[in-house]
């Protein structure tokens, strides 16, 4: 009989999104009149920007003539989307990157869970704690760590917890680290690093040989100066970094899917034989081979992204979110929540200060005011007691579920 | 330093498409006044079909106003597509598959590469020999296989030749196999498989265990009687087999992205202990762990698929397609080569009989007839000597290059 993939029995439960999703429909089959907002998955709520509209319907229309019908397209994607990405994200701003160092893909999950593959199974890889569920799930699932431990650790794997004590910035590893998945904005404590914290980690990388995994899906929503957008603003970075970026959060892509990835020539990896190799030409290889790039009429519409018109209408949504985020702050504080992120992320971290654990925050908001956020311990051990807010939903929505919030007894 | 995955080292210079666009690019650049006819990579050239572009805006509509948008959708694909594809593809030609059996996925070249993740290191693996090039190298990458040998064949790996001489239909393995990649319609042979040898290949499967992977992106094309479509149409095969279904050919989405992959509940896996588990609930969690599902809007224009206008504009696409196929055996017949398949498969594979191997074929008509081929021995080994025409062209191009084929001496 073929054997599994026993790594795959190491995962606790389920993946931390379709666990709610599970619990979520539970409670509406049993209550099928309440009338339940949903601040849990961070999916965004507000429709794709007329610009965009536009431009998907024009790919759409090219694909039904034979004049202009698209096969498949190009290995790393289209040129048009990827001089725009070079030019707008990176060239404007300064920054050095090439046309051929852009990966687009349908979405920063699938880069973020699959970049692993081209990497030993020997490498030692470190995580913020808590962190976006995907990093440690696919890590486990390709079997680069032990059990999990009684702690709700997995062995083999380098945690750097992010807390209140350490205002969410984690330590510079005293060990030997090969790989370390970091996500600024971050996802989901809502916090950032400036500039001096992120040069910590390129400077550690560069003295160690480090790969520094940097998912960047929130940039768009920085609004303090002194935060970099990129990785590779610091210098050094286009030798240890690969950078993740989406338009699922910039420009409502969750549902439309697109995404890409940046990967510099100079980035190196080596052989047990202690040779170099590069990075970006096994990426090349992975994805040519197990991929096929992005649906031709959504690249078309993640470019309109970049039009004069695509760029203000995108601002608008996005200062939308972030006055939700704004409003949300203040309510929590004012229930007397310790609350931080907001500023530059979508998503609010409290601590209810009520000796709950996560998931019973979440029964508890869920029974009695029918308001679903994400239970904080479902992004590691370091997230127990805290609880994500999104600030992914209509403004109605928003102050009804702050109203809730505010009616709860503990 | 991160050390790389060295499986990636042991593959053979490029994935062979990328190959054949670079030196067709070469050729392109030396001379420019040439027009070249591509026949090479099976990428369609015929629009989208009237249904499937109505469908696909009306989707893009949708993305547009706030009632109406989608973000992330089930983990699944939508279940209006889930059902379209068990209604129409399954349960009316009485096969037996449940919808939360169908994974929508945006390729089945993803898939294929993927679906070995869920499956140990241990397996001993069986492929077609020639085959789709996906299967061989996703295995080499994932570890699943030694090193290549001097004859071009990895280590590890069960090859089964398929030649003229068995009529390009393997022999079933005399050793214990775990897992068997089967492709039919055959690419690149362009040879179906009947029902009494599709069943020989289940009933090994049930008698051993063995997972069968069944690719099955080419059964729109089948004309002849008693060739199955589905792997499901055999007793038993439930239990074993996983199959995998696309549009891009069946309906020109290679640039659109929409598959589906069906992973039926009885089947089992086992771990090192021999406790089985279900292949269905390793399959799930890796889709909904390292993958985000399809644009909403393609799959929208998927299900216009099984629309009744879009059944009967999709028969006509695929009815063009194997009238070239069937110009291209008459017309290479013609010239003395020997010619299979095309009767049920867009694919003509044929022979020069002049004793030329497949990259000098390849490259003789290139650049003698400039016509873009595929050599069969970038499909493996036995495709030696080979080459794959691709029914994926115009008609009038068709004409040109049976008319440049006449004129080459050898």
């Amino acid at each position: 009989m073929a054997q599994i993939n026993e790594n795959y029995l190491k995962l606790q439960a389920g993946y931390l999104f379709p666990e709610i999703g599970r619990r979520v429909r539970d409670f509406q089959s049993k209550n099928p009149h309440a009338k339940v907002i949903k601040m849990g998955i961070g999916d965004v709520i507000l429709p794709l920007v007329p610009s965009v509209i536009r431009s998907f319907h024009e790919g759409v229309d090219e694909m039904s003539k034979q004049e202009t019908f698209k096969g498949y397209g190009p290995e790393q994607g289209y040129e048009f989307l990827r001089q725009a990405i070079v030019k707008n994200e990176y060239l404007n701003k300064g920054i050095d990157i090439h046309e051929d160092e852009v990966f687009i893909s349908d979405g920063s999950k699938c880069d973020t869970g699959n970049i692993l593959e081209i990497f030993g199974q020997d490498n030692v890889i470190a995580i913020q704690d808590p962190a976006y569920p995907v990093y440690v799930d696919s890590s486990v699932m390709a079997g680069r760590t032990g059990k999990i431990k009684k702690n709700g650790y997995y062995e083999n794997l380098v945690y750097l917890p992010c807390t209140a004590d350490n205002d969410f910035i984690p330590e510079i590893p005293s060990e030997r680290v090969d790989i370390v998945f970091l996500c600024y904005p971050n996802n989901p404590t809502g916090t950032a690093a400036n500039k001096e914290e992120l040069k910590k980690w390129v400077d550690y990388a560069l003295k160690h040989n480090t790969v520094i995994l940097f998912d960047a899906a929130y940039e768009a929503y920085i609004s303090e100066e002194n935060i970099p957008h990129s990785i590779y603003e610091i210098e050094g970075a286009r030798k240890v970094a690969i950078e993740f970026r989406s338009y699922s959060k910039t420009a409502g892509f969750t549902g439309t899917r697109c995404a890409y990835t940046i990967v510099p020539k100079e980035l190196k990896g080596m052989n047990s034989n202690g040779k170099e190799h590069s990075i970006h030409a096994l990426w090349y290889r992975r994805q040519s081979t197990k991929f096929n790039q992005v649906s031709y009429p959504v690249q078309k519409a993640a470019a309109a992204v970049y039009s004069d018109s695509g760029k203000k209408e995108i601002q608008q949504t996005i200062h939308y979110y972030m006055e939700n985020a704004r409003i949300m702050r203040e309510s929590i504080a004012n229930i007397g929540f310790k609350v931080y992120g907001g500023l530059n992320a979508p998503y609010v971290w409290v601590n209810s200060g009520k000796g709950l654990n996560s998931w019973e925050l979440f029964d508890k908001i869920l029974h009695e005011a029918n308001v679903v956020g994400t239970p904080g311990s479902g992004f590691g051990p370091s997230g127990e007691g805290y609880f994500r807010f999104s600030a992914f939903a209509s403004r109605e929505n928003v102050m009804e579920a702050m109203n809730r919030l505010k009616a709860l007894t503990f």
